[in-house]
Protein backbone atom coordinates (compact mmCIF):
# COMPACT_ATOMS: atom_id res chain seq x y z
CA UNK A 1 0.00 0.00 0.00
CA UNK A 2 1.63 3.63 -0.51
CA UNK A 3 1.95 5.74 1.97
CA UNK A 4 -0.28 8.72 2.61
CA UNK A 5 0.99 11.98 1.67
CA UNK A 6 0.57 15.17 3.92
CA UNK A 7 0.69 18.28 2.48
CA UNK A 8 1.44 21.20 5.17
CA UNK A 9 1.49 24.74 3.98
CA UNK A 10 3.14 27.42 5.90
CA UNK A 11 3.70 31.25 5.26
CA UNK A 12 3.59 34.28 7.56
CA UNK A 13 0.20 35.92 8.55
CA UNK A 14 -0.81 37.44 5.46
CA UNK A 15 0.89 35.43 2.91
CA UNK A 16 -2.20 33.98 1.14
CA UNK A 17 -2.04 30.22 2.82
CA UNK A 18 -5.58 30.00 2.61
CA UNK A 19 -5.79 30.37 -1.01
CA UNK A 20 -3.72 27.28 -1.55
CA UNK A 21 -5.80 25.51 0.99
CA UNK A 22 -8.76 26.73 -1.20
CA UNK A 23 -7.21 25.31 -4.33
CA UNK A 24 -6.69 21.97 -2.62
CA UNK A 25 -10.40 22.12 -1.24
CA UNK A 26 -11.65 22.84 -4.78
CA UNK A 27 -10.23 19.80 -5.77
CA UNK A 28 -11.79 17.17 -2.80
CA UNK A 29 -8.54 17.22 -1.10
CA UNK A 30 -9.71 17.51 2.73
CA UNK A 31 -8.24 20.35 4.26
CA UNK A 32 -7.53 20.36 8.04
CA UNK A 33 -6.92 23.65 9.45
CA UNK A 34 -4.46 23.70 12.89
CA UNK A 35 -6.12 26.79 14.10
CA UNK A 36 -9.81 24.56 13.94
CA UNK A 37 -8.32 22.30 16.51
CA UNK A 38 -7.97 25.72 19.13
CA UNK A 39 -11.47 27.30 18.17
CA UNK A 40 -13.05 23.52 18.89
CA UNK A 41 -11.34 23.47 22.30
CA UNK A 42 -13.09 27.16 23.40
CA UNK A 43 -16.36 25.58 21.86
CA UNK A 44 -15.95 23.02 24.18
CA UNK A 45 -15.05 24.70 26.59
CA UNK A 46 -17.94 27.29 26.53
CA UNK A 47 -15.65 30.19 25.51
CA UNK A 48 -15.91 32.52 22.62
CA UNK A 49 -13.71 32.66 19.55
CA UNK A 50 -11.89 36.34 20.39
CA UNK A 51 -8.43 36.38 19.49
CA UNK A 52 -6.52 36.36 22.85
CA UNK A 53 -9.07 34.06 23.66
CA UNK A 54 -7.46 31.48 21.23
CA UNK A 55 -3.93 32.43 21.87
CA UNK A 56 -4.75 31.81 25.36
CA UNK A 57 -5.74 28.13 24.45
CA UNK A 58 -3.07 27.69 22.64
CA UNK A 59 0.00 28.23 25.03
CA UNK A 60 -2.22 26.00 27.71
CA UNK A 61 -2.26 23.53 24.93
CA UNK A 62 1.26 23.51 24.26
CA UNK A 63 2.71 23.85 27.72
CA UNK A 64 0.08 20.97 29.05
CA UNK A 65 0.93 18.92 26.36
CA UNK A 66 3.84 19.81 24.59
CA UNK A 67 4.94 22.19 21.33
CA UNK A 68 2.97 19.83 19.27
CA UNK A 69 0.00 19.23 21.06
CA UNK A 70 -1.69 20.77 18.21
CA UNK A 71 -0.16 18.99 15.17
CA UNK A 72 -1.39 15.54 17.56
CA UNK A 73 -4.91 16.10 18.11
CA UNK A 74 -4.94 17.07 13.64
CA UNK A 75 -2.94 13.91 13.36
CA UNK A 76 -5.64 11.93 15.30
CA UNK A 77 -8.59 13.63 12.74
CA UNK A 78 -6.02 12.16 9.87
CA UNK A 79 -5.96 9.00 10.74
CA UNK A 80 -10.17 9.26 10.30
CA UNK A 81 -9.76 10.47 7.07
CA UNK A 82 -9.69 7.46 4.41
CA UNK A 83 -7.94 10.01 1.51
CA UNK A 84 -4.78 9.04 0.31
CA UNK A 85 -3.94 13.11 0.24
CA UNK A 86 -4.55 15.35 3.12
CA UNK A 87 -4.00 18.99 3.49
CA UNK A 88 -3.04 20.70 7.13
CA UNK A 89 -3.26 24.39 6.78
CA UNK A 90 -0.93 26.31 9.22
CA UNK A 91 1.81 24.10 10.24
CA UNK A 92 4.30 26.86 11.92
CA UNK A 93 6.96 24.38 13.47
CA UNK A 94 9.32 21.05 12.75
CA UNK A 95 8.28 19.67 16.20
CA UNK A 96 4.18 19.76 14.33
CA UNK A 97 6.23 18.63 10.66
CA UNK A 98 8.01 15.19 12.91
CA UNK A 99 4.28 14.59 14.25
CA UNK A 100 2.99 14.13 10.47
CA UNK A 101 6.00 12.26 9.22
CA UNK A 102 4.86 9.95 11.69
CA UNK A 103 1.30 9.67 9.66
CA UNK A 104 2.77 9.65 6.30
CA UNK A 105 4.69 11.30 3.32
CA UNK A 106 5.09 15.27 4.48
CA UNK A 107 5.19 17.59 1.58
CA UNK A 108 5.60 21.20 2.44
CA UNK A 109 4.61 24.26 0.49
CA UNK A 110 5.21 26.77 2.14
CA UNK A 111 3.39 30.73 0.83
CA UNK A 112 5.35 33.43 1.00
CA UNK A 113 4.96 37.79 0.20
CA UNK A 114 6.93 40.36 1.37
CA UNK A 115 6.61 41.87 4.79
CA UNK A 116 5.41 45.40 2.93
CA UNK A 117 2.93 43.06 0.97
CA UNK A 118 1.76 40.86 4.05
CA UNK A 119 1.29 44.07 6.51
CA UNK A 120 -1.32 45.44 3.40
CA UNK A 121 -2.99 42.68 2.96
CA UNK A 122 -3.75 41.92 7.16
CA UNK A 123 -4.59 45.73 7.27
CA UNK A 124 -7.08 45.51 4.12
CA UNK A 125 -8.44 41.91 6.23
CA UNK A 126 -9.26 44.05 8.98
CA UNK A 127 -9.74 40.39 10.73
CA UNK A 128 -10.27 40.61 14.74
CA UNK A 129 -7.05 40.17 16.48
CA UNK A 130 -5.09 41.14 12.85
CA UNK A 131 -2.26 44.18 13.31
CA UNK A 132 -3.48 47.76 12.65
CA UNK A 133 0.02 49.54 12.98
CA UNK A 134 3.40 48.27 11.51
CA UNK A 135 4.95 47.57 15.02
CA UNK A 136 1.76 44.94 15.75
CA UNK A 137 2.33 43.64 12.56
CA UNK A 138 6.05 43.03 13.12
CA UNK A 139 5.19 41.77 17.04
CA UNK A 140 3.06 39.28 15.55
CA UNK A 141 5.28 38.13 13.13
CA UNK A 142 7.93 38.05 15.38
CA UNK A 143 5.31 35.65 17.77
CA UNK A 144 5.59 33.37 14.29
CA UNK A 145 9.19 33.30 14.29
CA UNK A 146 8.94 31.86 17.98
CA UNK A 147 7.26 29.07 17.14
CA UNK A 148 9.76 27.94 14.22
CA UNK A 149 8.20 28.92 11.28
CA UNK A 150 11.01 30.11 9.75
CA UNK A 151 12.65 26.27 10.32
CA UNK A 152 9.40 25.00 8.17
CA UNK A 153 9.69 27.46 5.38
CA UNK A 154 13.41 27.20 4.73
CA UNK A 155 12.38 23.66 4.58
CA UNK A 156 9.54 24.12 2.19
CA UNK A 157 9.62 21.61 -0.80
CA UNK A 158 7.35 24.07 -3.09
CA UNK A 159 7.55 27.39 -2.39
CA UNK A 160 4.90 29.84 -3.67
CA UNK A 161 5.94 33.64 -4.15
CA UNK A 162 2.25 35.06 -4.02
CA UNK A 163 2.75 38.88 -4.20
CA UNK A 164 -0.54 39.84 -5.80
CA UNK A 165 -1.52 37.69 -8.87
CA UNK A 166 -3.97 35.35 -6.84
CA UNK A 167 -4.59 33.77 -10.17
CA UNK A 168 -0.91 32.89 -11.05
CA UNK A 169 -0.74 31.71 -7.48
CA UNK A 170 -3.88 29.70 -7.83
CA UNK A 171 -2.22 28.14 -11.45
CA UNK A 172 0.73 27.22 -9.24
CA UNK A 173 -1.11 25.91 -6.51
CA UNK A 174 -3.00 23.37 -8.90
CA UNK A 175 0.13 22.76 -10.30
CA UNK A 176 2.14 21.83 -7.23
CA UNK A 177 -0.99 19.06 -6.32
CA UNK A 178 -1.10 18.01 -9.41
CA UNK A 179 2.45 17.00 -9.46
CA UNK A 180 1.71 15.58 -5.50
CA UNK A 181 -1.52 13.88 -6.68
CA UNK A 182 0.63 12.25 -9.86
CA UNK A 183 3.86 11.24 -7.55
CA UNK A 184 1.53 9.37 -4.83
CA UNK B 1 21.63 62.28 1.02
CA UNK B 2 19.66 59.06 0.78
CA UNK B 3 20.07 56.14 2.92
CA UNK B 4 22.74 53.21 2.13
CA UNK B 5 20.64 50.55 0.84
CA UNK B 6 22.32 47.25 2.13
CA UNK B 7 21.00 44.16 0.10
CA UNK B 8 21.33 40.95 2.21
CA UNK B 9 21.45 37.61 0.50
CA UNK B 10 20.07 34.62 2.23
CA UNK B 11 19.06 31.03 1.45
CA UNK B 12 19.99 27.43 2.73
CA UNK B 13 23.19 25.55 1.63
CA UNK B 14 23.17 24.77 -1.88
CA UNK B 15 19.68 27.20 -2.56
CA UNK B 16 21.99 29.05 -5.07
CA UNK B 17 23.00 32.35 -3.20
CA UNK B 18 26.39 32.80 -5.21
CA UNK B 19 23.94 32.96 -8.67
CA UNK B 20 22.01 36.20 -7.33
CA UNK B 21 26.10 37.83 -5.56
CA UNK B 22 27.44 37.29 -9.17
CA UNK B 23 24.49 39.00 -11.05
CA UNK B 24 25.69 41.87 -8.43
CA UNK B 25 29.21 42.05 -9.11
CA UNK B 26 28.40 41.58 -12.60
CA UNK B 27 26.56 44.95 -12.17
CA UNK B 28 29.22 46.76 -10.60
CA UNK B 29 27.77 46.55 -7.02
CA UNK B 30 30.38 45.63 -4.36
CA UNK B 31 29.33 42.40 -2.76
CA UNK B 32 30.83 41.46 1.02
CA UNK B 33 31.21 37.75 1.74
CA UNK B 34 29.93 36.70 5.27
CA UNK B 35 31.94 33.80 5.14
CA UNK B 36 35.04 35.98 3.82
CA UNK B 37 35.21 37.35 7.59
CA UNK B 38 36.05 33.90 8.84
CA UNK B 39 38.54 32.63 5.98
CA UNK B 40 40.38 36.52 6.51
CA UNK B 41 40.58 35.79 10.40
CA UNK B 42 41.88 32.24 9.70
CA UNK B 43 44.59 33.66 7.51
CA UNK B 44 45.37 36.01 10.08
CA UNK B 45 45.89 33.08 12.49
CA UNK B 46 48.47 31.74 10.22
CA UNK B 47 45.74 28.65 9.56
CA UNK B 48 44.08 26.98 6.39
CA UNK B 49 40.86 27.33 5.39
CA UNK B 50 39.82 23.84 6.35
CA UNK B 51 36.21 23.75 6.89
CA UNK B 52 36.21 22.55 10.13
CA UNK B 53 38.79 25.27 11.55
CA UNK B 54 36.61 27.86 9.75
CA UNK B 55 33.87 26.48 11.68
CA UNK B 56 35.74 26.61 14.46
CA UNK B 57 36.35 30.12 14.20
CA UNK B 58 32.95 31.25 13.43
CA UNK B 59 31.63 29.54 16.79
CA UNK B 60 34.84 31.39 18.59
CA UNK B 61 33.76 34.40 16.91
CA UNK B 62 30.31 33.99 18.02
CA UNK B 63 30.91 33.41 21.52
CA UNK B 64 33.71 35.83 22.29
CA UNK B 65 31.99 38.70 20.18
CA UNK B 66 28.63 37.86 20.41
CA UNK B 67 26.15 36.56 17.95
CA UNK B 68 26.36 39.46 15.50
CA UNK B 69 30.53 39.31 15.05
CA UNK B 70 30.48 38.61 11.57
CA UNK B 71 27.92 41.35 11.37
CA UNK B 72 29.68 43.76 13.03
CA UNK B 73 33.18 43.30 10.86
CA UNK B 74 31.09 43.54 7.38
CA UNK B 75 29.66 46.27 8.81
CA UNK B 76 33.07 48.25 9.44
CA UNK B 77 33.76 47.24 5.21
CA UNK B 78 30.72 48.72 4.62
CA UNK B 79 31.35 51.62 5.91
CA UNK B 80 34.57 52.16 3.87
CA UNK B 81 32.69 51.90 0.65
CA UNK B 82 31.68 55.04 -1.44
CA UNK B 83 28.83 52.85 -3.49
CA UNK B 84 25.15 53.26 -2.58
CA UNK B 85 24.00 49.78 -2.88
CA UNK B 86 26.06 47.33 -1.48
CA UNK B 87 25.23 43.26 -1.29
CA UNK B 88 26.10 41.52 1.92
CA UNK B 89 26.11 37.51 0.86
CA UNK B 90 25.31 35.07 3.15
CA UNK B 91 23.48 36.53 6.05
CA UNK B 92 22.14 34.31 8.98
CA UNK B 93 19.95 35.38 11.31
CA UNK B 94 18.07 38.33 12.84
CA UNK B 95 20.55 39.46 14.77
CA UNK B 96 22.85 40.02 11.85
CA UNK B 97 20.24 42.02 10.16
CA UNK B 98 19.43 44.21 12.92
CA UNK B 99 23.60 45.45 12.78
CA UNK B 100 23.28 46.18 9.21
CA UNK B 101 20.06 48.03 9.79
CA UNK B 102 21.72 50.37 12.00
CA UNK B 103 24.26 51.20 8.26
CA UNK B 104 21.26 51.73 6.01
CA UNK B 105 17.99 50.54 4.71
CA UNK B 106 18.12 46.39 4.92
CA UNK B 107 16.52 44.74 1.60
CA UNK B 108 16.58 41.00 2.21
CA UNK B 109 16.72 38.77 -0.96
CA UNK B 110 16.02 35.31 -0.16
CA UNK B 111 17.13 32.41 -2.37
CA UNK B 112 15.21 29.43 -1.44
CA UNK B 113 15.32 25.51 -3.42
CA UNK B 114 13.80 22.11 -2.20
CA UNK B 115 15.73 20.12 0.12
CA UNK B 116 16.00 17.38 -2.14
CA UNK B 117 17.12 20.05 -5.01
CA UNK B 118 19.45 21.67 -2.86
CA UNK B 119 20.93 18.07 -1.62
CA UNK B 120 21.66 17.26 -5.35
CA UNK B 121 23.31 20.46 -5.83
CA UNK B 122 25.94 19.68 -2.88
CA UNK B 123 26.54 16.29 -3.74
CA UNK B 124 27.73 17.66 -7.27
CA UNK B 125 29.14 20.76 -6.34
CA UNK B 126 30.97 18.24 -3.54
CA UNK B 127 33.25 21.27 -2.28
CA UNK B 128 35.18 20.20 0.86
CA UNK B 129 32.66 20.57 3.73
CA UNK B 130 30.20 19.60 1.51
CA UNK B 131 27.52 16.98 2.73
CA UNK B 132 28.25 13.05 1.39
CA UNK B 133 24.60 11.36 2.62
CA UNK B 134 21.12 12.85 3.23
CA UNK B 135 21.72 12.87 6.83
CA UNK B 136 24.74 14.74 6.71
CA UNK B 137 22.87 17.26 4.65
CA UNK B 138 20.11 17.25 6.94
CA UNK B 139 22.12 17.99 10.17
CA UNK B 140 23.52 20.92 8.11
CA UNK B 141 20.71 21.93 7.28
CA UNK B 142 19.99 21.87 10.84
CA UNK B 143 23.11 24.07 12.03
CA UNK B 144 21.92 27.06 9.73
CA UNK B 145 18.74 26.50 10.84
CA UNK B 146 20.01 26.99 14.37
CA UNK B 147 21.65 30.25 13.43
CA UNK B 148 17.79 31.49 13.05
CA UNK B 149 18.44 31.92 8.73
CA UNK B 150 15.02 30.81 8.51
CA UNK B 151 13.73 33.59 10.34
CA UNK B 152 15.70 35.67 7.88
CA UNK B 153 13.60 33.64 4.83
CA UNK B 154 10.75 34.09 6.38
CA UNK B 155 10.98 37.99 6.19
CA UNK B 156 12.56 38.41 2.94
CA UNK B 157 11.51 41.44 0.92
CA UNK B 158 12.27 39.40 -2.30
CA UNK B 159 11.62 35.56 -2.64
CA UNK B 160 13.93 33.63 -5.83
CA UNK B 161 12.70 30.33 -6.44
CA UNK B 162 15.75 28.49 -7.85
CA UNK B 163 14.89 24.99 -8.78
CA UNK B 164 16.38 24.63 -12.27
CA UNK B 165 16.76 27.05 -14.41
CA UNK B 166 19.81 29.57 -14.11
CA UNK B 167 18.61 32.05 -16.12
CA UNK B 168 15.54 32.34 -15.40
CA UNK B 169 17.10 33.22 -11.69
CA UNK B 170 19.87 35.35 -13.00
CA UNK B 171 17.13 37.45 -14.80
CA UNK B 172 15.08 37.38 -11.74
CA UNK B 173 18.03 39.19 -9.61
CA UNK B 174 18.64 41.39 -12.35
CA UNK B 175 14.95 42.64 -11.92
CA UNK B 176 15.57 42.78 -8.14
CA UNK B 177 18.42 44.42 -8.40
CA UNK B 178 16.82 46.82 -11.05
CA UNK B 179 13.70 47.72 -8.68
CA UNK B 180 16.15 48.49 -5.52
CA UNK B 181 18.66 50.71 -7.46
CA UNK B 182 15.51 52.52 -8.91
CA UNK B 183 14.21 53.03 -5.48
CA UNK B 184 17.29 53.89 -4.34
Amino acid sequence: MKQRKIICITGMPGSGKSIVAQTARNRGIPVLVMGDVIREEASCRGLPHRPEILNRIAKELREKEGLDAVAKRIANKIADISSHVVVVDGVRSLHEINVFKKYGEVVIVAVHASPKTRFKRLIRRGRPGDPQTWEEFFERDLIELGFGIGNVIALADYMIVNEGDVKETINLAEKILEEVLRDG
